[in-house]
C-alpha cells in the first residue's frame, strides 16, 4: 500500500462511508439538545482544510457561523474561549495530536456538545468527545493524507444533511462521481500536464467559495510531496494584491467547477493567462474552459465539487512528484502524526 | 507623501489614536445591550490580517470565540449565517468594498450589534453599521497599507480593553514603543539585511499565536511590493508538512517576540537553520537570538508585539523592494480600493 493505491481506493472508501455514515450523523443530530448558535472546529493540516470546507457547508446549508479554533489559546495561553453555545467538532485522521485533544477536553469540561470526526475510533480525541464519527476507511499508510481528507468531507456532508438539509440523494451520488473523476483518461491528462510542468518550483492555487478548501488542500499536497512553494488564494483576495507575483510562465492552478463563484474564478484565470502569460491548469467540469488545460471532473451540485476536484489534483501532484524524481512515500521532514503542544 | 513617509509617521498616528480612541471604544461597549456570544469579523486583505490579530486578542483577553466572515455567503450564495448572537465587526481602510458593505447590511438587518472600524468616517461601511470607530489617521496614499493596518490593531486593542480588560496603561505605552521599533539603528540593520537578500524570490514567514497575524501581514507586503512568493505559517502547522520546501539558503522570516509561544518559534527557526541551512531573519526583542539576524523591537506585553513587530518588517520590505530595483509606489497590478462582488 502506498499513496497511489490510497488515491485510487477513494471511490470505494466513499461508497462504504456513504452507506454507513448516514446513521452515525443522524444519531449525533438527534442527541443535540438544541440548535447550536455556532460551530467551533478544532483541526490541523489537511483536517483544517476539511474544516474550511465545513465553514462554507454549514454556513450555506445550515446558516451556522463557523469559527476555527486556535489550539494555542488552550495549550499555550491557557485562556480558552467560552464555548457553551457552540457545537464543537474536532477533525483529525489519527485523533492523537495533543493540542487538539486538550482543546476538546476543555470544550467538554465547559459542557458544549462535542463531536470527534476521526479515522481512529479508539483514539484519545474520540475518547474525549461526547460523540464520535468513525470514518472507518482503513489505515492510511502514506504520509500525505488523501482518503482520510475526502472521507472527512463526506462525513461533514452527512452531518450537514442530518442537521437539517436532509439532502441524502446528492450524497448517494458521491461514489459514482468520484470514480468518474479518477477515471483513466483524466489520469493520463494529469500525467501529461505534470510532466510538462515538472520544473515548477512555485505556484499559486486559486479557488473561491466551497473550493477555497480545495485550493488549500491542493497547495498542501504540492508542498508536502513535490516541495513546490504553492500558495492558496481566494480569487477575491488574490486581486487585492498578491496578483503582483504573477509573471510570464508563472504556474496558476485553479479549481473552478460550475456554481455560484465559478465565473469569477474563470474570469480571473483568463485574465492572468492573457495579460500576464501565466501558465494555467484548471480543475473544472465546465465545457467552455478547454483552452485552459483542464483536469476534467463530472458535473455535480457545487457542495460536492471539493470532494471531486481534489481527486485529479491529488493525482496531478503524485505525477508531478514522480516527474521531479522525488519519492512520494518518503517526503523529507514529514511524519504521519505530529504532536504539537 | 508615499510609503516611506507613511511607515515613519506611524508612531505619531498611533499617539493621536491612543488619545482619541479610548472614548470611542468605551462608548461602543457601553451601548452593547448584552455580552455577545461570539465575534464575527468582516474584512479583506490587510484588514483581514488585523482580524486575525483580533481572533487572538478577543479570545485570550475577552474569552470570545471569533469567526471570520465569508463574504461570498452574502454576495454569491445568498445564504447568510444567523448573526443575531454575534458582535459583528467590519474592518476596512476605505470602507468601500461592496461585498463587505453588503455583508454588514445583512448583519444590521438581522439586528446584530454592528461596528465599522475604518479610516473613512463617511464611507458606505460606516453608514451601514450601527457604531463607527473612525481611525482618523489621515489619507493613506501608498497602495500598500501600513499606517491603517497598525491603526486597526490599536483600535482593536482599545475595543478589547473597553469590552472588559480595562488594560489602558499598556495601550498608553504604544507610541513610545513604536518610535523605538522604527529608530534609525534598526532601520539600518533592516536595510543591510534586505540588500544581502535582494535576490530572494520566495520565502516563508513564520509566527504563532498573536504573531500569526504578523506572519500574514508581512507576507502580504512582500508579495504586494517586492513580488516575493511569501508564505505565512504558524510554526505549529509548518512542522506538519510544509517544512519539506525548505532547503539550503531558503529564506525563512520569523516573528518571535517573547511570550507564550516564543520558545516554540525560536526552536523551529534554529532547527531550520541548523538542519536545513535555511537563511533566517528574526523580528524579536529577545537578547538570545543575536545569531539569527534579528530585527530588534522593544520588549512589551505580548499583545502589543504584532503592532511593534510589523514596523521593522514593513521597513525591511520597503528596503528589499528598492534593492530589487522596484518602485514601491507603483506595484504592478494593484489598486488601492478593490471592489469585490
Amino acid at each position: 500500500m502506498g499513496l497511489e493505491e490510497e488515491i485510487l481506493e477513494q471511490p470505494r472508501a466513499m461508497k462504504d462511508l456513504v452507506a454507513r455514515g448516514r446513521g452515525i450523523a443522524e444519531s449525533v443530530a438527534a442527541k443535540l439538545a438544541r440548535r447550536p448558535r455556532f460551530v467551533y472546529i478544532i483541526a490541523r493540516g489537511s483536517s483544517d482544510n476539511a474544516g474550511l470546507f465545513a465553514k462554507y457547508l454549514f454556513g450555506i446549508e445550515n446558516r451556522l457561523p463557523v469559527a476555527m479554533a486556535l489550539p494555542s489559546l488552550f495549550t499555550r495561553y491557557h485562556t480558552p474561549p467560552v464555548l457553551k453555545d457552540a457545537l464543537v467538532v474536532g477533525i483529525s485522521q489519527s485523533g492523537r495530536s495533543p493540542d487538539l485533544v486538550q482543546s476538546m477536553e476543555e470544550a467538554r469540561r465547559q459542557g458544549a456538545p462535542t463531536l470527534a470526526v476521526t479515522n481512529v475510533a479508539d483514539s484519545p480525541l474520540a475518547a474525549t468527545a461526547e460523540h464520535v464519527f468513525d470514518l472507518g476507511v482503513g489505515p492510511e499508510v502514506a504520509v500525505a493524507a488523501t482518503k482520510t481528507y475526502t472521507a472527512e468531507l463526506v462525513a461533514l456532508l452527512q452531518i450537514s444533511a442530518a442537521l437539517g438539509t436532509g439532502d441524502w440523494e446528492v450524497i448517494d451520488a458521491i461514489p459514482r462521481l468520484a470514480e468518474e473523476a479518477l477515471a483513466e483518461p483524466g489520469r493520463h491528462a494529469a500525467n501529461r500536464l505534470a510532466f510538462e510542468m515538472k520544473d515548477m518550483g512555485q505556484c499559486v492555487v486559486l479557488g473561491r467559495g466551497y473550493n477555497y478548501a480545495t485550493a488549500y488542500e491542493w497547495s498542501l499536497k504540492l508542498k508536502e510531496l513535490a516541495y513546490v512553494v504553492a500558495e492558496p488564494y481566494s480569487s477575491a483576495d488574490f486581486r487585492h494584491g498578491p496578483i503582483a507575483i504573477v509573471d510570464e510562465g508563472f504556474p496558476v492552478l485553479v479549481t473552478a467547477p460550475s456554481g455560484a463563484v465559478s465565473d469569477d474564478v474563470v474570469e480571473l484565470a483568463r485574465r492572468l493567462g492573457r495579460e500576464r502569460k501565466a501558465r494555467i491548469v484548471m480543475v473544472s467540469n465546465r465545457n467552455d474552459v478547454g483552452d485552459l488545460d483542464p483536469l476534467v471532473i463530472p458535473g455535480a451540485p457545487e457542495k460536492l465539487s471539493p470532494l471531486l476536484g481534489i481527486l485529479p489534483a491529488q493525482w496531478f501532484t503524485l505525477a508531478l512528484t514522480r516527474a521531479k524524481g522525488l519519492d512520494p512515500e518518503h517526503p523529507r521532514g514529514l511524519r504521519k502524526i505530529t504532536s504539537t503542544r
